[in-house]
């Protein structure tokens, strides 16, 4: 085959589910749900079960699930977990399913699922997902899940690491605008990724939550080797 | 009052109307919409129409009125001028009033009329521009048509000068990541504007057409003070 294309979506508004029927999808949300998910794989965790309203995750907590469950930076009172990737420990969900209340989430799961597959992203995995992408044969979509439905900067600078692994292969090619823009936004942030990730709307909005204290840490390449993937419409290890 | 709010919108797909209800919007399409418009004006042009659809362009045709029509960057048969900013000169356009027909235009222009005005903006305008709304005392939001919805980088590149004149007098304030990102961006694009702008994906489609002779005219600071504004549907000098 020829080149692989390589695009950038910076948000479910934008994103074109014919477009990208048959290419890898990477949902890429750093603050906090895919840094979270990433880390909860790290601690053993045998399979995430994303739902999408606050009454589905009861029922399954009903069931002897652990949930995690959060509402605009707050913990719902029946749940077991926030967002926050510190809560995903390993004595907490090793050997465990667990469910994520995700509104956001869910609606993205679905609306790539004419991919052929959907995988997590995030600084945390991001040199097992590249070598992981370019060992498939697929056009890759980078899909930043944004703030309602708004561009962000933290997903679009993931997103432009993760291009800028690719692009150096060679073997994929991109005429697409939002890619170049995140491999320029990128070249921007990374020498000093934490310094420049402190201007973003998402961490002034933790921050006056005092939820900010996970960012550094989802700032941190390589934490681990998992590949967080979909399958029917459950959250498990890729190499399963 | 306080600091007004700058906010950077990057396709049709991400405008709130709700959101930008009191501010005024800036218009930005400089490959090649925007700047031919800023043309036009610059060159005694007394008032733009734009219409949708390409009966409705016929129709101003039949009553007389010189028509600028074009369809995935191919004139119209009936039409009198193309897109270029380069057809819209003074012997064509002084003293006139013509007709524009833009499915993407009149989108945007409907989509931003709770705005408080949709004035036109473009690098050919961009110092008048700036000095104008700097003169206002009001939110901006800086609209990027972008092209089928998507996100590109000309229209942000032009949002990220046009924001970088509003930021230095202070009087804005912005937490918004789009207009971070697009300040970001320009600050990469300036030192070599027609540089940067050589990769991106319009300027591939555009030469594709043998129509990308006017980039670097387009990219081109201040030709104009003009500062076209609609008013009841149409494009007028905004000192009128």
């Amino acid at each position: 085959m020829g080149k692989r294309k390589l695009e950038t979506c910076f948000s479910p508004a934008l994103y074109e589910v014919d477009q990208h029927a048959g290419s890898i999808v990477v949902i890429i949300d750093i603050l906090r749900a895919t840094s979270a998910i990433c880390t909860a794989f790290e601690n053993g965790v045998v399979s995430i079960i994303p739902v999408a309203g606050v009454a589905e995750a009861k029922e399954y907590k009903s069931r002897g699930f652990p949930v995690a469950a959060e509402r605009d930076g707050f913990i719902l009172d029946f749940a077991d977990f926030g967002n926050s990737p510190f809560n995903f420990t390993r004595e907490k969900v090793e050997g465990k399913t667990i469910v994520y209340s995700t509104t956001n989430g869910t609606g993205i799961i679905n609306m790539a699922s004419s991919a052929y597959k959907i995988v997590v992203g995030s600084f945390l995995n991001i040199s097992a997902l590249a070598t992981w992408l370019i060992s498939q044969e697929k056009d890759t979509v980078l899909f930043c899940a944004g703030w309602k439905n708004r561009f962000n900067l933290e997903d679009t600078i993931c997103a432009g690491a993760i291009a800028e692994k690719l692009i150096a292969t060679s073997l994929y090619s991109t005429i697409c605008d939002s890619t170049l823009a995140a491999l320029d936004l990128w070249s921007l942030a990374k020498h000093d990724l934490n310094r420049y990730i402190d201007k973003v709307a998402q961490r002034t909005r933790l921050r006056d939550k005092g939820l900010d204290d996970c960012i550094d840490f989802c700032l941190t390449a390589d934490f681990t080797d998992k590949i967080p993937v979909i399958k029917n419409g459950v959250l498990v290890d890729n190499i399963l």
